[in-house]
C-alpha cells in the first residue's frame, strides 16, 4: 500500500501516518458550565458572562484567549512557536475568533464550521502537523449564550419562552495544541463530514437537523477505517443534545452499528437535566470544545479513556436562511484520539 | 535541511515540496463583471443577478456551483473524486457555500476568511494534496452584491450614497482543483496571514483597513522565501481597490520593496474606473476568486505569465461588531503559483 493511500483510508477518512501529538489544552467557561456535572474538569470559570468587559461579545474573546493561554502553558509553549491557529465561532463573521487572536500573532485560519469547528479546526490542525508542515498548531473554538440569543433568536430582555426540543448554547471555549512529538495523546484520524439536509426547518430542534450528519459521518469513519463502535472507550458527539442523541442511537442501529454501550453526546454532559432548566442539553460550539479540553482530553491522559472518538455536529443555518423558508443542512467531522504508551511518542 | 525545515521555511511560509498542480477552474460573474475589462476571461456570465432562482442568495448557490462545475469538467474530474472541497462566503454562517455544495456530497471544510477566502481555500487544498492526503481537493468562494448590501449595508431598495472610497462587491465566484500530478501549473507556497488590525473603522475604506494586512503578507512572504518581487511576473492583492493599491505600493516601499513593476489588485482590474461607477473598485471574496479563476489562471496556461503571487485580503468585521465602535481587523494569505516545463510533471 503507498503512502498516499494510507493517509486516505477511503471517501471520508484521512489516516494520520506520523500520528501527531496533543500537548496542550484549555477550557474557559461561564457561571452556570461551572455549576454542571463537568465543573471540576475546566480550566477557568468565569461567574461574570462578560469576564469584565463591555459587552458580551468583549467577553467571548477574554473566554477564548484564557483557552488559548491555558493550552499553551501546559504545552510549555509561547504563541511564536505555533506555525498557524485553526479558529471559529457561531458570530457573524466569526468575529469573535478575530477578535481574540489578534494579539496572538500567529498565522490564522479562520473556519466556519458551526457546531462542529471544534473538530474541524483540530482535525486540520493535526493534519498540519502529520505533514510536516509545522512543528506545532492550535485549535480554539468558543460560543457564548448571550451572543448566540442575541444574534440567532431573540434579545435576552424580551425573555422568549424555550420549546422543549430547544438547546442552550454554551458559554465556553476551548483550545488544543498539537505537536509532532512529545506526549502520549495521538489524533489518528480525520473523518471529514458532508453536508446532509434532510429538510428539517425547526430551529428549535437542532438535534434533529444535525443527528443525520452525526449518522453519515459515524457509518463513513467505521466503514472507512474497519473499526466498530467497540474499537472505542468513548465515541461523542457535540452537541446533540437529548433528542438528537436518541435518533443517532436508533439511526446507527439501523445501520448495523450498536453504540448503547459507548455513546454519549458533549450536549448531555455539559448540564444536569434535572435542576439546569435546559431543555434538550447544551450546544453551541463552545459546547464540544469545553467538554474536548474539560473531561475528555483530562480523562485520556489519566488512561481512564484509551480510545476517544470526537464528533463535533454543527447546523449551518442563518436566521436569513430561515427566513427565506430553507432547510438546516448538518455536518460532522469526526476525530480519532488515543492515548498511546510513552516509548513510542 | 530536514524534510520538515523545508516545509516551513519561516514564520509564515509553507513551502509544498511536492508541488501539487491545478486542474482545473471555473468561474461565474454577473452582468456587470461580464461588462468589464475581464469579460472574455470568465466560464460564465449571468446576465440574471439571481440566476433564475427566487432569491439572490439562491442565485449566489447557482453562481457557485457553475464555478465547481467549470473546474470539475477543466479538470476532467467527478466531484466523488474530491478528497475535499474548501469553501466559503460572506454571509452570515457562510449559508451560500452549504447551500451550493450540499449536492455534490464531498468531504466539506468550511472557512470563513471574508475576501481572503479564495487565497485561504486554495492554500488548504493545495496542502492537503501537497501532504498526500488526496489525490484531488477543490476550493471555491463567491460573493454577491445584493446579498452583500442587504446584510453589510442596506437595502438595495434604500439607494444609499456611496462614499468615494468605497467599492463594490462583485456578484462571482471561483473554484480551483488541485491534484498531486497533471498539469504544468504548480502551487508552490502559502504565506498564512496574521490578523492586522490598524484602528481602521470606516466600513466605506475597506482597501486601508485590509492594506496594513497585506504588506505585512508581502513582506513575510518575500522574508520567509528570500525570494524578491522581481521573482513575480505579477503579484495581485484582492480585493484592496484603488485606494489599497496605492497605500500597499507606499507601505512596500518604505519596507524596500519596490512594487511598481509588476503589482496590481483584483479589485481594480475588475471593472474599468472609467466607465463603471464603482468608485475604489470591485470587492467581495468572489472577486478575486474570478479574477484568478478567469484571467490569471489562463494567462499562467498560456505562458503569458510564469510565476504569480495571489494574495486575498480580507476584512475581518461584522455590522455588530462596527456598531460597537471596534476597528477593522484584516488578514492576507498569499499563494505562490509557477508555471513549470511539462517534463517535471
Amino acid at each position: 500500500m503507498s503512502m498516499n493511500a494510507m493517509k486516505r483510508l477511503g471517501g471520508q477518512t484521512f489516516q494520520l501516518t506520523n500520528r501527531p501529538c496533543i500537548l496542550g489544552w484549555g477550557s474557559a467557561v461561564g457561571k452556570k458550565e461551572g455549576e454542571g456535572p463537568l465543573k471540576d474538569t475546566f480550566g477557568q470559570i468565569f461567574q461574570d458572562s462578560r469576564a469584565g468587559q463591555k459587552t458580551w461579545e468583549e467577553g467571548e474573546c477574554i473566554f477564548q484567549q484564557t483557552a488559548v493561554q491555558l493550552a499553551l502553558e501546559r504545552a510549555k509553549l509561547k504563541p511564536e512557536q505555533l506555525g498557524g491557529i485553526f479558529g471559529g465561532d457561531l458570530l457573524n463573521q466569526r468575529v469573535s475568533t478575530s477578535g481574540s487572536l489578534k494579539n496572538f500573532r500567529v498565522p490564522f485560519f479562520g473556519l466556519y464550521g458551526a457546531c462542529s469547528t471544534m473538530a474541524e479546526s483540530l482535525g486540520l490542525a493535526a493534519l498540519l502537523c502529520d505533514g510536516g508542515y509545522t512543528d506545532f498548531c492550535a485549535a480554539v473554538t468558543s460560543s457564548h449564550f448571550c451572543t448566540s440569543e442575541r444574534q440567532f433568536r431573540t434579545p435576552l430582555e424580551y425573555g422568549g419562552q424555550r420549546t422543549p426540543t430547544a438547546q442552550w448554547t454554551a458559554t465556553a471555549a476551548g483550545s488544543v495544541i498539537v505537536g509532532q512529538t512529545g506526549s502520549a495523546l495521538r489524533v489518528t484520524h480525520l473523518t471529514a463530514g458532508r453536508i446532509v439536509d434532510r429538510g428539517i426547518t425547526d430551529v428549535n430542534s437542532m438535534g434533529a437537523a444535525m443527528a443525520p450528519a452525526a449518522v453519515a459521518t459515524l457509518t463513513a469513519h467505521f466503514r472507512d477505517t474497519g473499526r466498530s463502535p467497540g474499537d472505542y472507550d468513548l465515541i461523542v458527539t457535540g452537541d446533540l443534545g437529548r433528542l438528537g442523541k436518541r435518533l443517532v442511537l436508533k439511526f446507527m442501529k439501523e445501520n448495523g452499528y450498536d453504540l448503547r454501550e459507548n455513546y454519549d453526546d458533549c450536549g448531555v454532559m455539559l448540564f444536569d437535566a434535572e435542576s439546569q432548566d435546559v431543555h434538550c442539553g447544551g450546544s453551541g460550539c463552545g459546547c464540544s470544545a469545553a467538554v474536548l479540553c474539560g473531561a475528555l482530553l483530562s480523562r485520556l491522559q489519566k488512561g481512564e479513556l484509551h480510545r476517544l472518538l470526537f464528533c463535533g455536529t454543527g447546523a449551518l443555518h442563518s436566521t436569513l436562511s430561515l427566513q427565506q423558508g430553507k432547510s438546516i443542512p448538518g455536518i460532522c467531522h469526526a476525530v480519532a484520539i488515543e492515548q498511546q504508551k510513552e516509548e513510542t511518542c
